[in-house]
């Protein structure tokens, strides 16, 4: 197996593009997915300063790295959600590539402030995929409004997104089919989000870890036992083998017609929004949450109204931290 | 495990349904199903003449003995394709079932008059899988309207209509999901086709056949083997087995949306015709096709295209048969 660019041996194979590559030239096309990425979907510039959440899983610490590596202003928050050892080790790798970078790492006590996720996912009666989802959203956001940053980037990659998208479909949920998409803006008081890496498949940000010599946590988190976006995951995998690209012209073929404007229909002809569901107070949202001050879709947001099951619910752990 | 109506010991789980049934209340439910498809989707009455295509699977020869049972009026077509011993044997198991059901069954010797399929294909360029569906295509339509008959049905289940919408979204083709029906209705010179085990999983029609004795050859064609259908359905199966109810969701789901008009929008700007697509004329169709005069996207049909291939290419086999 051969570089495709110097034909010297290659370190690793992409048949989704029918190529291969040298450690070089794979480093190369890596940082220039990412860069496609930022341009394409008008993510940030190099004026910005921008929040990068870490879990010391291998995408969010490439992330990292690769952001770093291409000059942008990072700073790092990692959010202690208090799952045993699972979180004392992500904190440390979290910290170490602090250290490595010499960049800032912010960390929210939330596990001391407020209470272990698990107990909160409990108390709150959701999965515990669905409350870590809601704490981890909250502080991403709510960090940034205060901290002064522009923009919150996290590791998604291109498995995560596609095995999102499949599952809305298998599901019809085309409400959160219109949503996806790797830069949410800016709107009142939610910060700009985006996904830097969603051109890149696991595989090839575990290439780049490893070439890299980034240490992650390589475990699944211990309580995504509930998660079926593994259960997505595998069976694209399972396509994939047999037929590479499905997954990337899948995903991809997706934004560009998304931004073409060619599944402008791709939705109900009642939307739905998902948090005032629940609540049925959405309509003409976003709201100040009652009990927070931050923006919501109803008039309690989701932090506030799973923490409200707890009694220590009145702490808000960042501001103690 | 007992029947979820009379408690006796069930013979079947059905974990989408979240029940089970003894074999009385299997086949009353089986029967129910076929019952609600026919009628949901206004597929016929005990007025219409009904051909149904037979390929001696279990599938089909289901649905020939279902539709019977039903007291509807049905003839059965068999075409011939010289899959050598496979068609020497599916042919004679559709033979047994008209006799057992005391109904006629014309068959089309294909492989005899024009070519086998296999030559076919290979003359064509194109794969085995899509020159057989042109050949069967043609000819459901061919001796339905040459005889007078209102109605073509084919035996395709839950598990096919849900692998073939998955393919057409994971590839983006939004033209044929529009297209994608258990009834696509007559239309100039094309007979009305219709799929009435489109609620019923391949699991449930295999008990079905189980349970009345029905001989149906196990083996998948033996030229499937370029079949993507396939992948899709083991994909669809690995999320079913840990989520039950998925495959019948995000199908039936599809179905009802549509006929609610709530995915009206689930098309490209331009839309394209996938036959004319290939002859680059397919504006304003259906046209006569210049060849053999039935119904076509272009001004040359599908099957004249490709049987063009073939130096006896000017034979109609099913005159001759």
């Amino acid at each position: 197996m051969k570089c495709r660019i110097c034909r010297e041996t290659a370190v690793i194979a992409l048949p989704r593009h029918n190529s291969a590559f040298c450690k070089e030239h794979f480093l190369d096309f890596f940082k220039r997915q990412v860069q496609r990425a930022i341009r394409e979907f008008r993510m940030f510039s190099r004026k910005d300063r921008i929040l990068v959440c870490v879990s010391g899983g291998k995408d969010s610490l490439t992330l990292w790295h690769i952001l770093h590596e291409l000059n942008y202003d990072t700073t790092g928050l990692y959010i202690d959600l208090g799952i045993g050892e699972y979180s004392k080790r992500s904190r440390r790798l979290c910290e170490d590539m602090a250290k490595s970078l010499g960049r800032e790492l912010k960390v929210v006590e939330f596990s001391k402030a407020v209470a272990p996720i698990k107990d909160l996912a409990r108390a709150a009666k959701r999965t515990d995929c669905s409350t870590c989802g809601v704490v981890k959203r909250y502080y991403f956001n709510k960090v940034a409004l205060e901290e002064g940053y522009n923009v919150v980037a996290t590791g998604h990659n291109l498995d995560d997104e596609a095995a999102r998208l499949l599952g809305n479909l298998l599901r019809w949920q085309l409400e959160f089919v219109q949503k996806q998409y790797p830069v949410l803006e800016e709107e009142k008081g939610l910060k700009r989000k985006v996904k830097p890496l969603c051109r890149l498949t696991e595989q090839e940000i575990a290439a780049y870890a490893f070439l890299n010599r980034i240490t992650y946590l390589r475990d699944e988190c211990p309580m995504s036992h509930d998660s079926t976006s593994l259960l997505y995951k595998e069976a694209l995998n399972r396509i994939e083998l047999q037929s590479p690209g499905t997954k990337h012209f899948f995903y991809l073929q997706f934004l560009y017609r998304k931004r073409k404007g060619n599944l402008k229909g791709l939705s109900e002809n009642a939307a739905v929004e998902p948090d005032g569901a629940e609540t049925g107070d959405s309509k003409g949202g976003p709201f100040q949450c009652r009990v927070c001050g931050l923006p919501s879709s109803g008039q309690i947001c989701s932090f506030c109204k799973i923490t409200g099951y707890l009694d220590k619910s009145d702490q808000t752990p960042y501001e103690h931290a």
